[in-house]
């Protein structure tokens, strides 16, 4: 099962998760995998940006990987393979391929600067891992410090056919989201579906731009399916209203750095994980925070019983 | 009217109004120190981040504050200085202070890295502008690139007397409100006020964290006077309920770049400025944006009757 | 006397001379413009990155720079007005240009990243100062962190018909100019002379390659001009020898910081400069850099009379 | 043999050889260490930032560093680890350990900022890697864009008994190691050894400083022997002579991105590698390029015999 650029829907950022010990969490791996399924995922992202996955021997990423593919036999699991080196990259993206994995994700190294820096940094990428694999765009300049244009991403796209899905991250991205699918339908880029990450912030008005879905994770994945669902469907007020009732948590565990901790806190009260535990070195969650989490949850449940946890 | 360490509540930011062939639009300085004396604001800054400031000549640049400051008598007004050198810093500096400014806010250039280079600049500027003009840390890491630890925050506060406020924009920043304010409270840092900016994203639980109010430029003033009141007086719900009511359109506007025209047509909408527009060079709203910002407003005009303009 | 297309030979980037007590030196701004004349310049920058022009008041600038239009009245004289405003661009280009300027040098702010923004920076530039003004690129990333590739250098001279020069500062270089100078030579760029800075640590091989001259403010300028007529009359070895017996010194004279205090130092030195002051801030030349230079000095004057001093 | 801090002399950074097919080329490796033992290298860095260490696979990077270990017996190894995770460093730090290596050299990642978190790295990738295993700080700001003050480095030095090494390759730098050296002196900080890097541009002020070494990658190593050796029998000006006969292409090959390529053109030319091949990606040396070096190194042959190739 080969990513496609008919993608949509929701496609999960699964965390890896830990046992207290640091051991990795196998059956919370199944555990999310069935959850994310029984919610109405499309497809799964595994080790990315916050899937620790650099904390992660390379026989561990490839476990993780595998365990996810096999467990969500149903849905095309995407592997995150960023990685300093070519090398890295070309044996993790063959191994998890090899296992299943319905393409990769990369992100550009935080020392590209130019057009044509990052332009050719792809075309290099995909030398490296076969013009055969799909991969997919990471465009997060918050994190990464690379800015690509509307007209560097078509670049890209129209360059190497491998290219098949944006995952979107860029802030603001309202216009950028305008303007590519613009560019879609007026036949001068072919296809290209954006799945919105930045755990979901503007998920309401992306997907009225045009977004196709979302590629996040955020600790109430059904709720993103249950928004891309009813904006899908033109239900636009019951959309914002589910949004709307998330935001405040949703603003919380964005949070650079800490929002990882806040993540896996939920998805362990909601059940999903063993442990809240990231594998060394974390900051803790601090009391007052867990407080601040705790409230939001209640203050959320007014709306959503999911919350209810 | 100096600015000192019993500082509170909150200061807006003002934008500086411009007409919609370039000119300062006098007028509308005037009517937005009217209403933010009215809507209970406790000073205000002028020439701030988002106050365009580097679009207007240094002549331009003191007749706004000059405005600000004779209108707004009885409140005290900060006047933002950051300057790449400390000849235009201290020019501005003196002569607002002639004019009757209450302080200045400083800003560290985006090249400052390490501890000793921070705090040393902080040095180097009351050298520029006198020890006896009361100054404010700008802590702006996402835009600035320049990350202050607490530690670096104690050691400027420490070394340098005229130090009287904290902008707190730093992000996540709840825990170093908390970190600054166990200082103060156990006796290893003097009284140090902390406004929090940041358009004002996490002011209910940075105001639960200890916070003395805001400093920012959110475009309704009224409604952070309003949380700030109500998480004073220990009536918590009703403060996240008014800031939730809010949030979606909050997170809108503080989008980088595009925000300041958010910003700016909705307190046009509000009646407070002539013209939404910003000095050239800027880039329009454009309609799908203008739609989605009526769109927020009508939604919060259910909960907030100030948002039915 | 406008600047053209035509420019070559050796533009010095003057500094800017203090007397100890933080005065302006009058006298030695005359005594240099006169140096620089004997010697064989073809030009002369002022208020470049070297010239200490944020420490300067804006009429201070507007000093210094007629100043040295007036005594070097059968020269050129560039102007750096880079700002971080336009408003001060606009407002310093517009008085040297009234003052006798033959243009100005603009670089880029160390926040621009894709190749549209550098582009649409220098268009908002033009914009703002007058398409009538003749303005040089400085192309400078080690220090200012923009990465303009050749075509968008192409760029920028094909959509602005007022840029006139490129200060070529990159680093790694040579390559740079070897495409620029073919894309002249097979007429799918204008003529755009290139003069090198970089203090002119590749200037041996970089008139090799095609450039023009150099723009930069190494303490012998002498042995600038000189290298660049022997290499332009093809007397490469002796061109080389010549370089050869400066590039400790250059090279010393070249390190971020403290670089322009051992520049002032040598032009002490050497009868140009009253006083060797940098106006404060600025670190000292500590007594082990001190003897160091002088020990390089000593060293140089085997080879070159000239730096008997 | 552990690295200790005894440490001193020169430590070639070792290139990794490859055949023109991109295969590791062992034969070379045997050659290199043969040839730095010859020369009177005390010691020898494999994988450092010029050993295109990110284009290998992790097996590669064990077996390049297994052979150089084996082959140079009598001379201690240090093992670049830097890696964007402490699991990946962890990993190949064992490996290298358990076959021999002295020591490891670890860089911080481009994204640390403040004193504490650069400080907090170095614990961080201790409790990783173990702490008895020797390590070796890179301080290299220019390509790693993190800034340590002496006080940071004495900080780490002192928290963290491991810590054996410095490689100081910061610009411009003397008075960092005239700073260390004085605390060592005045028993506020344990001896550190310094060996230097940046090419050795600084070599010969560098030995006058303090330092006690170097620790780079310069084709002609056995100069940079030659050079310590003299600057530590007095015989200066000796010293000098030779340093500045080989500046003009020690300066060559310090440029960023197509140094690596000259450095092995001109080793490649000495005999000492089968290929001057870079594995992919990897830009071609120009036929300018390759000029520029052969008229350098038939310059350099007039005052040093070593550079007839």
């Amino acid at each position: 099962m080969r990513l496609t650029t008919d993608a949509r829907g929701v496609y999960p950022i699964a965390p890896t998760p830990f046992l207290d010990d640091g051991r990795i969490d196998v059956d919370s791996i199944d555990r999310l995998s069935d959850f994310y399924l029984a919610c109405g995922a499309t497809g799964i992202t595994v080790l990315g940006q916050l899937g620790e996955a650099p904390k992660l021997e390379h026989a561990e990423s490839v476990d993780v990987a595998t365990r996810m593919i096999r467990r969500a036999a149903s849905l095309p699991v995407i592997v995150g393979v960023s990685a300093p080196g070519f090398a890295a990259m070309r044996a993790l993206t063959r191994e998890v391929m090899d296992r299943g994995a319905a393409g990769v994700m990369i992100a550009p190294p935080n020392t590209l600067r130019t057009d044509d820096q990052i332009v050719g940094y792809y075309a290099q990428a995909v030398a490296a891992i076969g013009a055969d694999v799909p991969f997919v765009i990471q465009d997060y300049p918050l994190t990464f410090s690379v800015q690509m244009t509307p007209g560097v991403i078509r670049r890209i796209h129209t360059e190497l056919p491998s290219c098949t899905l944006l995952k979107h991250e860029d802030w603001p991205g309202l216009e950028k989201i305008s303007t590519l699918k613009a560019w879609v339908r007026d036949g001068t880029m072919r296809p290209l579906p954006i799945l919105v990450g930045n755990n979901g912030l503007f998920l309401d008005y992306e997907m009225e731009r045009g977004a196709d879905g979302a590629n996040t994770g955020y600790a109430f994945p059904d709720m993103l399916v249950d928004v891309v669902r009813l904006s899908g469907a033109g239900r636009r007020e019951e959309a914002h209203d589910l949004f709307d009732a998330h935001l405040p948590l949703l603003r919380y565990e964005q949070q650079p750095g800490v929002g990882l901790t806040v993540r896996k806190y939920i998805l362990h009260r909601r059940g999903l994980l063993h442990s809240p535990a990231l594998r060394a070195p974390a900051a803790p969650l601090t009391a007052a925070a867990r407080a601040e989490v705790e409230h939001l949850l209640s203050r959320l449940a007014r709306h959503d019983a999911r919350a209810r946890v």
